[in-house]
């Protein structure tokens, strides 16, 4: 470990700014949260930026300080993983929006110290990585061996390489899509209907008192938990099976154990994520359309591009599925970059990126070993 | 037409009962609201019992009393149309549980003359079966030429081909399936979870001031309807583009066709549907497993079945996808059952029982034109 307070877990920034926003706006002063994990090499060679999904957060690999539970890719980052603190200068920080510690709706607007609240400008998937790439120019790094992430990960993944691609060697793009879809868009829709219908949302402004919209987050949740996992993966674990009963009860309880693990999903969720950050990552999510960024040509997005490209897909996604990894690969080969892809066969659906599959560990060392010397 | 005034449009009956539902409850009276097309032939030989979907009516052919539009299903009922009411007698009935008439949570408890709200039984889909057979022998047809449905409607199709196989010479089972599935059960307490996370929802007694729990049932109906379309049918109707303006807003708005779209189906719904019977129709449809009301076979249920059987289900349809309906046509084949299935092609989804398909239409009139003489 190194003495140099910029590095290390639970770690916060303060950015000048201003940063100027796809929406016009200029943002500023922006916080960061982040941790690091590992040692960077003096020539600055083994640096890896992980970037989270929707509700993920900084802590990929440490324990989260609210829920208590190890981190959320553990599977992926730790001594013996495919990115292994032991090799790697590792780098996650919560993105802007969010709400673990960098800038977000609940952050206080330094104009009238209060929380932003609805008042924070919406932000783009550009805009969060326009923030890491600051983040990165602290910590005084000038290029990233390789940036990885799934899901929304993914997109930040995409957005680094077309927008800074001199400064990303590799790059991982796992269960992911170049543009939300109608049918993510919906499904989101439906999560942000959820929480504007909840009365305790008002407009947003629900600081002050700690009364916060859970229920209509829990709904919201729990709508976006269903598109995380497949049908078969849902059979497997819960058919019809009843819970904690013989007997349907002939009631509204949840009988299904499939009711009570959403139930329990939904109610969790709002201990540790704030209503308002879920109506501006989503609308983050819906406004990417990296194609849309580049005159409508996704291959415009990566042309000359010297970055190293790797994409995987699970075949029983249904959120992200295989074909729009295809797009991108296309996209990728038409502008003649380096592209390796794999679709990876797993009942768990779009979660898979977050769980026991090893062909993706091994798929992930194989990529980072052969570009990272 | 008949000076009966059992025939014709708009009819309601109340039916002694008591009716003995599944969950061990007596529900008397019981009161039905159906509709009747065409002329009952002296030998009643031309009967055909038409099942609606969850939040479909009676009004299969005619106009809408609230909403104006015309009936559900008028591309297969009609002059000249499959299920013909120059050649047929067609009936519709509300389902037991529903808002249009028949006796549901909305209705009025003959005990406390206040309405039955959460105290109305749960229901299921047998006992909506039972209550369609005392209103058949109320119109003193002892057998059905054909019962058709889709959607939930195939489930009561089903039910009574398994119930009553004596009464059904055909059986048409349109993008359904014999159980729910986890994922189906899933979406389903997604949507009562937001109708109860409602605060106008109140335990279901809302009906006294008529300020109703519209929020949480236009959320539940968004996110059911995403679940009736398929993900390719959203991209060619709306994809990607924007609802009245030429650029993202950068705000909270519809700024999406797709998104203005949901909206629309959400508010229009409520208009028209009481939240209560939504959670009793949806309970009914999750508690619905045929195989397990037969001793866990789903051959059981039709073994020495003399009903001719067609099932239909569409390429597209991720609710009640293909598999479903292939897990009944290989029941039906190992209880010697006579059983036709055609899957359809269509970018439409589950919705596609509703929409223009033509070779739908066409597989129907012929299965009906070969069992009605």
């Amino acid at each position: 470990m190194s003495d140099d307070q910029r590095y290390g877990l639970a770690r916060n920034i303060t950015l000048a700014g201003p940063l100027v926003l796809d929406g016009g706006v200029q943002l500023g002063p922006i916080d960061i949260a982040y941790e690091t994990y590992g040692t960077l090499r003096p020539d600055k060679s083994n640096a890896i930026l992980i970037c989270h999904a929707l509700t993920g957060d900084q802590f990929v690999a440490s324990t989260h300080p609210i829920t208590g539970k190890t981190g959320w890719w553990t599977r992926m980052v730790g001594p013996g993983k495919p990115i292994d603190p032991e090799r790697h200068f590792i780098i996650c920080a919560n993105v802007l929006g969010s709400c673990m510690g960098s800038s977000g709706p609940a952050s206080t607007d330094q104009a009238t110290r209060l929380p932003y609240a609805m008042r924070f400008p919406v932000i783009t998937i550009r805009d969060m990585v326009r923030a890491q790439a600051m983040l990165v120019d602290h910590l005084r790094i000038p290029v990233l061996a390789a940036v990885i992430g799934g899901s929304m990960g993914g997109m930040q993944v995409l957005e680094w390489a077309a927008t800074y691609p001199d400064r990303v060697r590799s790059a991982l793009v796992i269960a992911s899509a170049a543009r939300h879809s109608a049918q993510n868009i919906a499904f989101h829709e439906v999560g942000r209907q959820a929480i504007m219908a909840d009365p305790n949302w008002r407009n947003g402004d629900y600081y002050a008192d700690g009364t916060v919209p859970s229920a209509g987050l829990a709904v919201a949740r729990m709508a976006a938990h269903i598109t995380y996992l497949s049908e078969i993966g849902l059979t497997e674990k819960f058919g019809r099976r009843l819970q904690a009963r013989d007997a349907k009860s002939f009631g509204f309880d949840a009988d299904f154990q499939v009711e009570s693990y959403l139930r329990h999903q939904g109610i969790s969720f709002v201990d540790r994520f704030d209503a308002n950050s879920y109506l501006y990552i989503t609308r983050a999510m819906d406004y990417f359309d990296l194609a849309e960024e580049h005159g409508g040509q996704l291959a415009n997005a990566f042309k000359g591009s010297a970055t190293r490209f790797c994409l995987i897909s699970f075949d029983s996604d249904w959120l992200y599925p295989t074909p729009e990894s295809r797009l991108i690969v296309h996209a990728l080969n038409a502008a003649g970059a380096a592209a390796s892809f794999v679709e990876l066969s797993s009942p768990y659906g779009h979660d898979a990126f977050l769980l026991d599959v090893p062909e993706m560990y091994r798929v992930v060392d194989g990529f980072l070993r052969a570009g990272i010397a």
